[in-house]
């Protein structure tokens, strides 16, 4: 890092502090993108200590949330599996819907509304921090209503043919037919005052109709695009920001030894004639190290991206703002422990950051939780079954960590044969500083909630008017 | 049922309902065995719906619980993923111990004070009901003390080989050595006031050193032992009473279709030369259905067991009562997803049997948790790359069952090759009617505890008194 950005965000962390409360309230949104309990166990292990605290551990209030997914084509009938598509829009507008779908109706196609369309309908300001691209599907779901979260920029809106079969098509979102567009351009074109992550290439091509980029688009509407941090020092604070730090998602912060993720045991061939004959041998032991292309590419931590946020969102009549660790879950799809635990530690310092904040500002509620579960699982390193001489381990594949405190922690990947782990359907946890309590004095965190409820405590929090115009987003 | 034990039961019920509060304290230990947040979910989806909420979902507390493990040849280093006995160890002592370790300490083999014993010591009743047999890890580490959990009957002292290669050896616990015999036997021997559940089998061999069996010697401790729940309706209540209605585990309460459990799915030929290849068929969708030999072999319910031993239990001094859901683990080890969610569904029931109680009786603390998880995961029914025109299925087994919702919820199984799955280092939820507060009048249950903090807190609800004689115990 270079020193005028220490200098720079010293001098930013010393303006939150130094400063006095405002008594408008302010939401922040914590999602750590597949973050769920293994994940989480996995990270404190690793980082803390298999006896450690997390600095969510250490939150007042713990609850869980259930995922919940609907059929697109019956949205009666539940499907017990989420996207972070799906599951982002349940937060983000407090209906539940199909896979893949950003900001709208499952079946019928209508666009929800957003906390954040709803934040600055009443003079907040808004913001969406991320590791990934910020047209994503966790971010895009905040702001942008498509009808499937491949559609980031205008090339990929008609039949775009992604890889394999997978088609996507958002046809009827395109401004040809009265459509908002793709993501990236609903995003250039919408009024969110800090936009930070990855994904500068969705905001280089030419916008629908017209002969400017995307980024082009988005500075005739006032932002100022900087692909460095520090570039939005001079920036003025009553300016829409947008920060593109990468071309796509961020790269991550840890990495295993030499760039190894978690391999496939090897048997021997007699365990070709049965799998109780033969040996097999795991892979070698690996620790966790830093990813030089984190390094080299001058990466800015989410700690400093969600620090900057919340120096210009600051003001009187408060903000709601998104901060994702994306690549919790993008490094589980890899199979890559190390990459996941990486994410979460950033996600971690992103929550110290909030909580400092709320310090100065006490009425900002901070939730921290995960969008759905994830593949990865802390196995036994060997195997319970070690002692039945017949040799043991995952049909998928497996790491095995040296954990800094000395223990070898082994985690395991096994839930399909493609080169992409699934989601699963587990419950999640859900963290805060602070309950919230409805109309009645009721506390609405409580021991289980639905995932679209965080819509709920959010809005109720900041005083949101969720009535009249929302009758699209009934439950 | 026969219609007797209905009446009953009716009567214990309503003898429960009708009685007076006393002023004692109470402890009722709610133990699902492997009932991580996956075995939550996958139970509340087939049972409740995905929108649905069990009774745990409903009760005011909620947290988790890190399950920790040391190794036994160095117990300053930590191992990743618990077994039954070291995880029961820890909450019925306050120790962490190493795997397969029963009331003892790792390495030193020190016997560990247990909370039953600390509750006898103080005139307070005892009770252990579970679905295994009562000899089971579970049950066997709040009351027995050996250095390994399958040293339940005395043939299995010594040397003792079982399946394989895993030589089971407690030498040093024998009597003839100046030990305290095997798990049988110290039940037999013990003092705990009600004990039902399964293992007969472990209770019909000649006791170590006698020519009498273990069950005779139970008796001549003054036991009633019986191998039906309706014929301890006759036993004074100041008698202690030994149920064991099975000659090992009892049979669990919900199969799959015609005894089906997950399957491999069948990958085409052609698969066999790139994964990417051919085509995969998974197997057909199922749903649950009552399992046979549990009719058959009347076998009783954890709700009624926990009904009988909480009217046997209640007195002016107290009680602690441990109730085991055991299977929950078993057959997710087996890989029958519906055997898991039967049982779950017993152990919702033991906890309105024990919240009813608490109405009545309110000094009664509730705990509910899991001692580690395991390795079921819902997964999505297909896969989330189906799109891409590629053959996609897990590389272990799944289950597809269609809910009583109408959705199909696919459980995958892939922790290993072996007959029997792993468990996993995840932390487990823990959930409570109320919370305790310490001696500075901190509440003792927040958002993360260790899994020994479970002794810590119910030996602080019930006053017992871990000082000077527990200097053994230290954690």
């Amino acid at each position: 890092m270079k020193t005028s950005v220490i200098t720079w965000l010293f001098i930013s962390v010393m303006g939150l502090l130094s400063s006095h409360a405002i008594a408008a309230k302010n939401v922040i949104l914590i999602i750590g993108d597949g973050m769920d309990d293994q994940q989480i166990t996995a990270a404190r292990n690793y980082l803390k200590g298999a006896k450690g605290r997390t600095v969510l551990d250490t939150l007042p209030v713990r609850s869980a949330v259930q995922v919940l997914t609907v059929d697109e084509h019956d949205p009666n009938t539940a499907v017990y599996v989420a996207d972070s598509a799906n599951s982002a829009t349940a937060m983000a507008t407090g209906v539940t819907t199909s896979i893949g779908r950003i900001g709208t109706s499952a079946k019928h196609d209508t666009d929800l509304t957003t906390i954040i369309e709803l934040a600055e309908r009443q003079g907040m300001k808004t913001g969406l921090v991320t590791t990934a691209s910020v047209t994503d599907a966790t971010p895009a779901s905040f702001i942008a209503h498509v009808n499937n979260r491949g559609c980031e920029m205008p090339v990929r809106m008609v039949n775009y043919e992604d890889r394999g079969d997978r088609i996507i098509d958002c046809s009827s979102d395109i401004k040809a037919e009265g459509g908002k567009g793709s993501i990236s351009e609903q995003i250039a074109e919408g009024q969110v005052d800090v936009v930070l992550g990855g994904g500068r290439k969705y905001f280089e091509q030419t916008a629908e109709g017209q002969s400017i980029t995307i980024q082009e688009l988005a500075q005739k509407n006032g932002y100022a695009v900087v692909d460095e941090l520090n570039q939005l020092e001079n920036v003025p604070h009553d300016q829409k920001v947008m920060g593109l730090f990468s071309r796509k998602t961020l790269p991550v912060r840890l990495r295993g030894t030499d760039g190894r993720i978690a391999e496939e045991p090897e048997f021997s061939l007699l365990n070709w004639i049965h799998r109780y004959l033969g040996t097999v041998d795991l892979p070698d032991v690996m620790t966790c190290e830093p990813n030089p292309e984190f390094i080299q590419k001058q990466t800015p931590h989410l700690k400093d991206m969600s620090a900057l946020a919340l120096s210009r969102l600051k003001n009187e009549n408060g903000f709601f703002l998104m901060i994702e660790s994306a690549s919790i879950d993008k490094q589980s799809h890899k199979r890559n422990p190390c990459g996941s635990i990486g994410e979460a530690e950033q996600l971690f310092e992103a929550v110290d950051v909030a909580l400092e904040f709320a310090k100065e500002q006490p009425d900002t509620l901070i939730l921290i939780t995960a969008d759905h579960g994830q593949a990865a699982q802390v196995v036994p390193n060997g195997s319970l079954f070690d002692v039945y001489g017949v040799p043991v381990a995952t049909p998928g594949a497996v790491a095995r960590i040296l954990t800094p405190e000395g223990g070898v922690m082994a985690i395991n990947y096994a839930t399909n044969t493609f080169n992409s782990e699934e989601h699963t359907g587990v419950n999640v946890p859900l963290f805060a500083n602070k309950n919230v309590l409805n109309r009645k004095g009721e506390p609405m965190i409580t021991g289980l909630i639905q995932q679209r409820d965080i819509f709920e405590i959010s809005t109720q929090y900041l005083g949101l008017d969720t009535g009249s115009d929302l009758a699209g987003n009934s439950p």
